[in-house]
């Protein structure tokens, strides 16, 4: 089986998408394509970078995951190929794999340079349907890397600023909001690694977390910990704190969006330090 | 060819379907999936009722169809896998299944109880992951249900109070708008067998259609039977009464949504009683 | 390999996509399905015309395009396939296709009437599920296009008024907005064709386009020739001049909207002419 995901800023309103998908069939015929999402904020290259770093290890190894969001198609930016975990991700040279690498264990990366997998003429608008469609689907095939272009090192691809989260006291770590998903829930940038101690802690001991001028008192495990109509703290699904509302919905209530700050304190210092 | 469609509230904004998916071919990569849709609104149970129970047939038999609108999710509520009609149906156990128990023809029944079949570790927030997609996955490729978990009784499964319509006079019928569909149609809650006498029906007999304060005459075979931008009932595809307008959108002329009233009037009394 | 494209107006809030997809499955486990889009405005037949007319040709010959605009379901309209370049298109009768009839090279065409290859009982308002998917299906599996019904000529079907570009001046071409994109791009009506020699005009001879009271001067090969933030003329993937902002949304920026005339003026006379 050779899958290919897709992520991109397309949306799904335009042919664009099923153009990629008929150029993938095109080229590779047994090719299973899976949308992660189109619906990345044009050119949200940082919006992108998490989402595919939420999703792409749920796939079985050899899954090839192309990734567009390419503010600089038409320009000098490159293309690159990387292998990390035995999946293949093909996306521009542009930050949008920045999570991927902070683990060090990039195998292969190349350049994408051989035009002999491209769909010709190449355009200097829709590398989505001129470049990765076919390369991807060349290397969901079977293609070996090398026969893209050039090898890159890791340390040579850009990187994103990723917002981090910060010790402003010795009890407090102030984060941000990431995203909102379609529950209204907060996701923010702090990791349940930075909170791990909590699950061992006695009573008195809970963080609260703050955010605007409302705070919330402890982690729960479930949303049904909270009544409906409540609010809570929560480890997410991507492994993240995120603030939400049993059965409702946290950006509403808590009038939150994407950026803002949010802050986690303990009545003593920070238990994991 | 094992297929398993989808029908969940996560939108396609997220990463959520995707990773579903990526599970699901993980456990099985010859699975076929389907989306039926996504945009559920959050957590509303009884939409997803009627949308599974207008969508299941037309699927072939051996289908799995997953519906995960799940407000129960980490609480102590029951995930079930039931049989009806050669399909297998994998959802909370939170009503969702309703209009499809209404048949009593439910085969096999059992609650989801096995880990063997699970993603691990279980999150407390997400077995749309975790449990429905990789459980769904099995049974696509061939899992005896009661693998799974213990039998239940269809009667043990949980169910929602359909809103019915009512007899309110004997020649008056009243119901309620069940959905709005995308071309704005307004489908009831009235079926076309509360109305099936109606084919038989000569001039002067046919009912009335009241909705606010406008009242519809007829209830017409195709849209086309009315001019363009003239208003109709009509019964839907999915087997309701619908009150549409020819070319142009019936939420919108009738100021109407989902719960508003509708009544059916006939001269004389109801010809079917 | 049988490939089914799709391309309708009816959203993927409601089952009506799914269902089409299970007839089909029914039909052909063997199909491979892929949406172009289902977010065409409600019976907007000359939207799906640009949209079928920039997709199909990036999918492998012997693929299999339905086109559901179809406001004249249930009247007397015909449905129709017709053979192109070694594709099959599927479609009612209704202009949806005339952009695929300009190049007057049509194989084999058919009027839809045989209901043996109908889903029964056949509505008056579903013809998607009742029609088109069982059709479509048969036809990916080999099904020879006259068994349909009978022969028609391309002449005998029905084209839309196209708007076309006008030379309103020896230096001036007059055309309109066709289509937004996702990223605001403002998709006019002017084909690259019509405005060939531009490639080789030097300094001075390049032309200035007009949209609202703003003009743009010459024609960019990429987005990137522009900086960030500013509006730029461009021949996009479709082929078709466009007007855009790098990194921004045109849309918005010139308040412009589908329909809204764009005006291409040489300081000479149309170098082409």
């Amino acid at each position: 089986v050779s899958i290919i995901t897709l992520l991109t800023d397309f949306g799904v309103n335009d042919e664009f998408v099923g153009v990629m998908k008929g150029v993938i069939l095109s080229v590779n015929p047994a090719a299973r394509i899976v949308d992660i999402t189109h619906a990345v904020d044009p050119q949200d290259i940082l919006q992108a970078a998490f989402l595919i770093n939420a999703a792409w290890s749920y796939f079985p190894t050899g899954t090839v995951h192309v990734v567009v969001i390419d503010p600089g198609v038409g320009s000098q930016r490159s293309i690159v190929a990387i292998q990390k975990a035995g999946h293949i991700f093909l996306a521009p040279d542009n930050g949008v794999l920045t999570l991927l690498l902070e683990a060090n264990d990039i195998g292969e990366a190349v350049r994408v340079e051989n035009p002999e997998f491209f769909l010709h003429p190449v355009s200097d608008t829709f590398h989505g349907r001129d470049i990765f469609a076919p390369v991807s689907a060349h290397l969901s095939a079977g293609l070996v890397m090398r026969q893209l272009g050039t090898d890159i090192l890791p340390r040579q691809l850009i990187r994103l600023s990723i917002p981090k989260t910060k010790a402003i006291r010795p009890n407090e770590l102030s984060g941000i909001i990431i995203s909102v998903d379609r529950f209204g829930n907060l996701i923010t940038n702090i990791h349940q690694s930075e909170l791990k101690c909590v699950d061992d802690l006695s009573d008195g001991r809970e963080p609260e977390i703050a955010i605007g001028d409302q705070t919330i008192v402890g982690i729960h495990r479930s949303f049904h910990q909270a009544s409906a109509g409540e609010s809570l703290a929560i480890i997410g699904s991507r492994g993240y704190l995120e603030i939400a509302v049993n059965c409702g919905n946290a950006a509403a209530l808590f009038k939150a969006k994407r950026g803002d700050p949010v802050h986690v304190r303990w009545q003593e210092k920070h238990p994991c330090r």
